[in-house]
């Protein structure tokens, strides 16, 4: 069996002024970086009505993978088969885990965006652009200090810590400013991995330049000695910070193996962020597409939840249909089958692990959109288990498709192409959760009743300090941003299927200030992972000729 | 009168396909970043037989700046107006200094490279690619330590530390580690800024993929608790290192004001490292162009001294000329004036200081290659003074020419081309300073006093035992690599002029085993520079239209 990187090695590309034209975009609209990557200049002269939009989302993902992007780069490959002109939406990857375990974020075998290798590496630079921005305020703010602090900031009260794109577990924590008078003020300190970074989300929430310096401006660096909160504004580097991200606001520009274009910009995580590659990357799709199929990370209560939630006020546009990818293993995971035992055939965990695909259908149905469940069908699933798991689908009147992308590409998912663009034209009344100025009380109880399925939120004794200091300055009405783990519908890893009558328990908020969020965090979130034992930077090579071998 | 970056943005550029093609190079030769920019595919098919190679270097800069990369850029363009084939081989600037003081690195005036912004700012991408890959084995580095430490290193004596493109003073030293069991071994750390990472002096000197990753490998890390050095190979992450260098290692492309070819490659400081643009950059403006100009950093004693002594051997050819490029200011400055008073007249001080000239011409002669002086012209200089120092260089029976090439663009130094061409077209005998397998101490002595005009060399109680342990590794033996203050001759900056009988105190040594020559260190040089008072950061802006101010 080929490796995914020996797959897309074996596809030739086609110039990336090739794929623009598709789109209707001439070469002086791009920006190459190389023959096969472009940005793409905005704003778009002219554009079209906007096309429809259908979001991809799953159920909790397991430790296992679900192959989510897999099946978004294969739905949109089955749509263009079938002659519906469709873009991807999708977020970029970051470098850091690429050296560790994981394999790219590019999708898999022949449901795959390309150069996946440039895709997961350092592609057009936006996450380098970010980490440089992100750390160049990070600079400026103990420089401030360092030279008089006129803003009188409280070095113990910094809420902007560093970045680096890289899982580096000995920088979590640390120690800055050492080494005497003309080497800055020593504080605690600690670094993020970038796709972490509040500038990130403020990337993604942008809708221009202006938009972009705004939401910049605005972000809380850290707080003074009399407790007031102090701002980039405040600092007046708001334009410089901008000026180093004035190429990465711009989508970039891809294809698939099956040469359809994909528009990939920005990945913040879908925890402590809201998990969506960039509106404006979205809106491009919109309008360059009469479809457009994007994604949201971690399952439906996560990404798809903020997705709605977050996204939608500022794009503009709801989803014209929902999909919401599941997979035979993680509906037995779910059931309590172990990890080493998901191969074999267990219909009864099956039938008790699908409720957790249940309550995401409720969920996503709750905004008043269609849904489509998409089976990523892997070949250890037997036919009786994908047959059972289709009926219990049907049962509640939603359609299901099994799909099998990774080994067919588009052709692959050619039935659920169909059952998503019908879904597409069925009446969408889309309904928020709440009231545009719910406070974050309401929002919270909301999202942990309709989405998660529990019964109350219960906040620590820091969180609610924190809630009486927010409404002083405004902040207590701002969407929220629930940070919770992917694995569980709760806030414990380990409670899996659809629990009941839960509390979810908020240890303390983050205000975002720039994306325009809280962010309420349940547990602990890690924001700088780790490298494993054996990383795979170990198994990596590239010869005299730049082959490469080792990424996936 | 107009800011750089303002006569920069009134030019109309021409498309990069152009530029290539004036070198002869396809579109498929190149690969585009953005329209303006590029990175030329290596190796070169069928590459002409070598030019002409003219290097630039300079008397001891001053605080006040003396133009050199601005006299770079017009020298290019006159000999291109003169009709003789010119490409120019220059190093690329680092990010962070932008944010604080200093102007960029891409000329000024009418003798700029172009898109000046953009190689100022991401450019293509290098200085993160290298910001990525060093951090990326630091975190390999503390990995494998958190991990088993299977190669007992000891993490007092880690020599590998951190980098970022940013002038971050409150970086220079860290606790890292810190967060208990699952986050590291708590150690001292720091951070340099990117350009001082020996990944640059790496590529720079590397003569394609397999050279890299050789040199990667054979990079020192730390010690074990044995005492005994590891290096990159031990850890087996050579080759992850290398293929983040895959697409730096390629020269970028743009263009002058006036449409000539600038290749901008690399830039190593040329105090901890040989502050030379890559030798793959002087490689290619070697194989296109009839002549290439090139620069090395600081001044002939510095920069120039390693040209010809660590470049020049790995680039397999030598200067055919050398301009030595001053200032009526500078020589003033040399001569005692205060920074204040050097617009005004002053033959005397002139007279004195011009001394410092005089000895890099005779070093730089030394190495039996023709010199050319440039005299670069302020507005404040009088016509007095720049005769009594043209008469003066022209008593040495060496040729002088005053160039205007600020505000006149190419035709500001046509003089000096015709100067130029004429000394490449004079017999060049390359003699080395000391034979190839000459050890450390003879070679400092010899750069010493052949190059500074001092006496002799002096070893701290720790550098004479490091020379112990270095002959035990065969490490005495390598090329040296002087660090040392660019202001003066010698290693006290304020001594300025031409000192006699001088001593050279070396602090300590520092293994580049993979750029493969030793440091010497004298004096302390600052691997992390701060952010001013008011940083450059805080007048820089971006308006709607992605217009930019403030970069200077």
């Amino acid at each position: 069996m080929s490796s995914d990187i020996e797959i897309s090695q074996a596809t030739p590309l086609e110039p990336i002024e090739k794929i623009a034209a598709k789109l209707g975009l001439t070469p002086e609209q791009i920006e190459p970086y190389g023959h096969t990557k472009a940005k793409i200049d905005l704003p778009l002269v002219a554009p079209k009505q906007p096309g429809k939009l259908v979001l991809v989302t799953s159920i909790n993902p397991t430790p296992a993978g679900e192959g989510k992007s897999t099946v978004v780069v294969g739905l949109g490959d089955a749509m263009n088969q079938a002659g519906h002109q469709t873009v991807l939406a999708l977020r970029e990857p970051s470098l850091g885990p690429v050296m560790g375990l994981k394999g790219g974020a590019t999708g898999g075998g022949h449901a795959q965006v390309v150069p996946m290798e440039d895709i997961n590496l350092h592609f057009t630079g936006d996450m380098h652009a970010l980490t440089e921005a992100h750390d160049t305020l990070a600079a400026l703010i103990d420089n401030h200090i360092q030279q008089g602090n006129a803003l009188n900031l409280d070095p113990r009260q910094i809420v902007w810590k560093r970045v680096i794109d890289i899982n580096d577990r000995a920088l979590r924590q640390t120690v800055i400013g050492l080494g005497g008078r003309t080497s800055g003020v020593p504080r605690q300190d600690g670094f993020d991995i970038t796709v972490a970074s509040e500038l990130m989300a403020v990337l993604c929430l942008s809708e221009d330049l202006t938009d972009l310096k705004r939401r910049v401006n605005r972000i809380l660096i850290g707080y003074n000695y009399d407790k007031e909160p102090v701002m980039v504004g405040d600092l007046k580097v708001g334009g410089a910070i901008t000026l180093l991200l004035k190429d990465a606001i711009k989508p970039n520009l891809v294809q698939t193996l099956e040469h359809n274009p994909a528009i990939i910009h920005g990945g913040p995580f879908a925890n402590i962020a809201h998990g969506c590659n960039s509106v404006l990357a979205t809106q491009t799709a919109l309008q360059l597409g009469d479809y457009t199929v994007t994604e949201a990370g971690f399952g439906a209560d996560l990404g798809g939840e903020k997705f709605m939630d977050i996204k939608t006020p500022v794009l503009g546009k709801t989803p014209d249909a929902v999909v919401i990818v599941a997979t035979i293993r993680a509906m037995k995971y779910n059931g309590g089958v172990k990890r080493a035992d998901l191969e074999t055939e267990n219909l009864d965990a099956l039938q008790q692990g699908s409720v957790n695909l249940k309550r995401h259908i409720q969920s996503m149905q709750q905004y008043g959109v269609p849904v489509v469940v998409a089976i990523n069908r892997f070949t250890s699933d037997t036919d009786a288990e994908v047959a059972a798991l289709t009926a219990d689908v049907e049962a509640l009147d939603v359609p299901v498709s099994t799909t099998t992308v990774w080994a067919d590409g588009g052709a692959g998912a050619l039935d659920l192409a169909e059952k998503v663009v019908a879904a597409t034209k069925q009446p969408s009344h889309f309904t928020r959760l709440t009231p545009a100025d719910a406070d974050l009380m309401t929002q919270m109880t909301a999202i942990t009743q309709k989405i998660y399925g529990g019964a109350k939120v219960e906040l620590s004794t820091k969180a609610e300090r924190q809630l009486k200091t927010f409404a002083k300055y405004g902040w207590d009405h701002l969407p929220v941003c629930m940070a919770k783990t992917q694995y569980s519908l709760t806030d414990d890893a380990h409670a899996l299927g659809a629990p009941h009558d839960f509390t979810i328990h908020v240890r303390e908020f983050a205000p975002r200030l720039g994306a325009g969020f809280v962010v309420a965090m349940t547990g602990n979130v890690l924001t700088m992972p780790g490298l494993p034992k054996h990383p795979a930077a170990l198994d990596m090579d590239i010869d005299a000729d730049g082959q490469i071998t080792g990424l996936f």
